[in-house]
């Protein structure tokens, strides 16, 4: 039987610390092909590159490992690798892990979950890992144990067509094991923007940074910032069909007033 | 009474048609404020610019009528037309008219959406209008009807929190009016990938263009698809919560084993 085939990127860029020690994990589970962008794509969503071509690069090839950088997003990588550089259907995508929280809203603006996504639309159980903690030097020593049992368990039992995993990581305390794993809902909240206004020295005129505070709407014990809150790791499936249902209902009298 | 306050962006830029004819209807309705991105930010999802700082530029602005360009993103333009450009939060926010669809998955790539479902995250009623039609001369005449029928129907009665509606209209057949307008769900469809290939003349390597083959999964009178393939006008109430929430309690078990 030949072992899996696992396709990873991830939105940070090829040479993160996250996604070296992604691929080193999954180095343990099967074959690893990698397609990441070439530099940090990180708040890229589910952009692709339309504007430009895209242009990959062969960074190690050996039987049972492939990497590549790509000059994309993404999801371009995943839809890349998917249609150009593997020969089959990969068992199973894996994004990450990525240098930050990709837990409650950030999800909708995450490159990471952009790309597991996609995976998940071209019909391959997909994960996407990430961590609470920005640093380069963030340390992943408490999470590799789960990210072999997740994708241990995902390889095994695969996932219901067109559902990812988005799995959040607290940043580690000192001392204290996370407390185990929650499956969650994503959590309402959102960002309350704001932006840090500088100015040009060549021409005097403003320009803005963005920036914001993480804003919880909830206090709740089903959702994915509880779960992270109280050092538990946050497991939320997800999936891309963005119709609001009950609202259909309430409209419909729009088909004949409107 | 003030009049309504109605935010606009696009995803196409500034100078394209759909969003000068956008701009044109609501000034009907209320007063205007257009941030729209400098350029085209097709397929940009609902992707930030953190990269780089962002600069806007007056283009003009009247008593009733404001309108600004960005170096950014779809969703950018409302995030900074929310915190930075306007002085009261705006009664409505409409993004497009979109030059090419937006019905089914492609919402999932779309700036125009991204900036409708920031708009609906900032707690605003929110709607994207698109047209299947990807010319620059397309033919918005039988849309003009619609667009002010149901901006002044949100502008009304408004959307429950966190929605936004997905509008897109068939192109137009000549001498065939619009059907009506349909309440839909997205339809299960997705991009079948290819990539162009292409030799670059200075170093003979090869480059990619991202191209594909849009394929629908299901054939069903309740979907976007079907209505705008029957020319009927789709509506897709949306929102942003990707959870799947019957995959919580089928994975639960994972709190014990995993």
């Amino acid at each position: 039987m030949p072992k899996p085939l696992i396709l990873i990127t991830n939105d940070d860029g090829i040479s993160a610390p996250g996604i070296r020690k992604l691929i080193k994990l999954m180095r343990n589970l099967g074959d690893v092909v990698v397609v990441a962008p070439e530099g940090p794509q990180s708040a890229m969503s589910h952009a692709i590159t339309i504007k430009y071509p895209l242009v990959y690069k062969e960074i190690e090839i050996t039987a049972d490992y492939k990497e590549y950088s790509l000059n994309g997003t993404p999801v371009d990588c995943i839809k890349f690798g998917l249609h150009r550089l593997l020969d089959r259907k990969p068992d199973l995508v894996v994004s990450g892990i990525n240098h930050g929280s990709n837990a409650s809203i950030n999800i909708i603006y995450s490159g990471t979950m952009g790309a597991a996504l996609e995976g998940a639309m071209g019909e391959i159980p997909a994960i996407g890992f990430s961590i609470l903690d920005y640093n380069n030097d963030a340390d992943f020593s408490h999470s590799e144990d789960y990210i072999l049992k997740i994708a241990s368990q995902v390889l095994k039992d695969g996932l219901e067509t067109g559902i990812a995993l988005n799995v959040n990581f607290p940043k580690v305390i000192q001392g204290e094991k996370y407390k185990g794993l929650k499956v969650c809902r994503q959590s309402k909240a959102y960002w309350k923007e704001d932006f840090a206004e500088r100015t040009d020295p060549r021409n005097g005129k403003p320009y803005f940074w963005l920036t914001g505070t993480f804003t919880i709407n909830e206090d709740d014990n089903t959702t994915d910032e509880w779960a992270l809150e109280n050092h538990y790791v946050s497991v939320v499936p997800v999936q891309f069909d963005f119709t609001a249902y009950k609202q259909i209902e309430k409209l419909k009298n729009w088909e004949k007033d409107v």
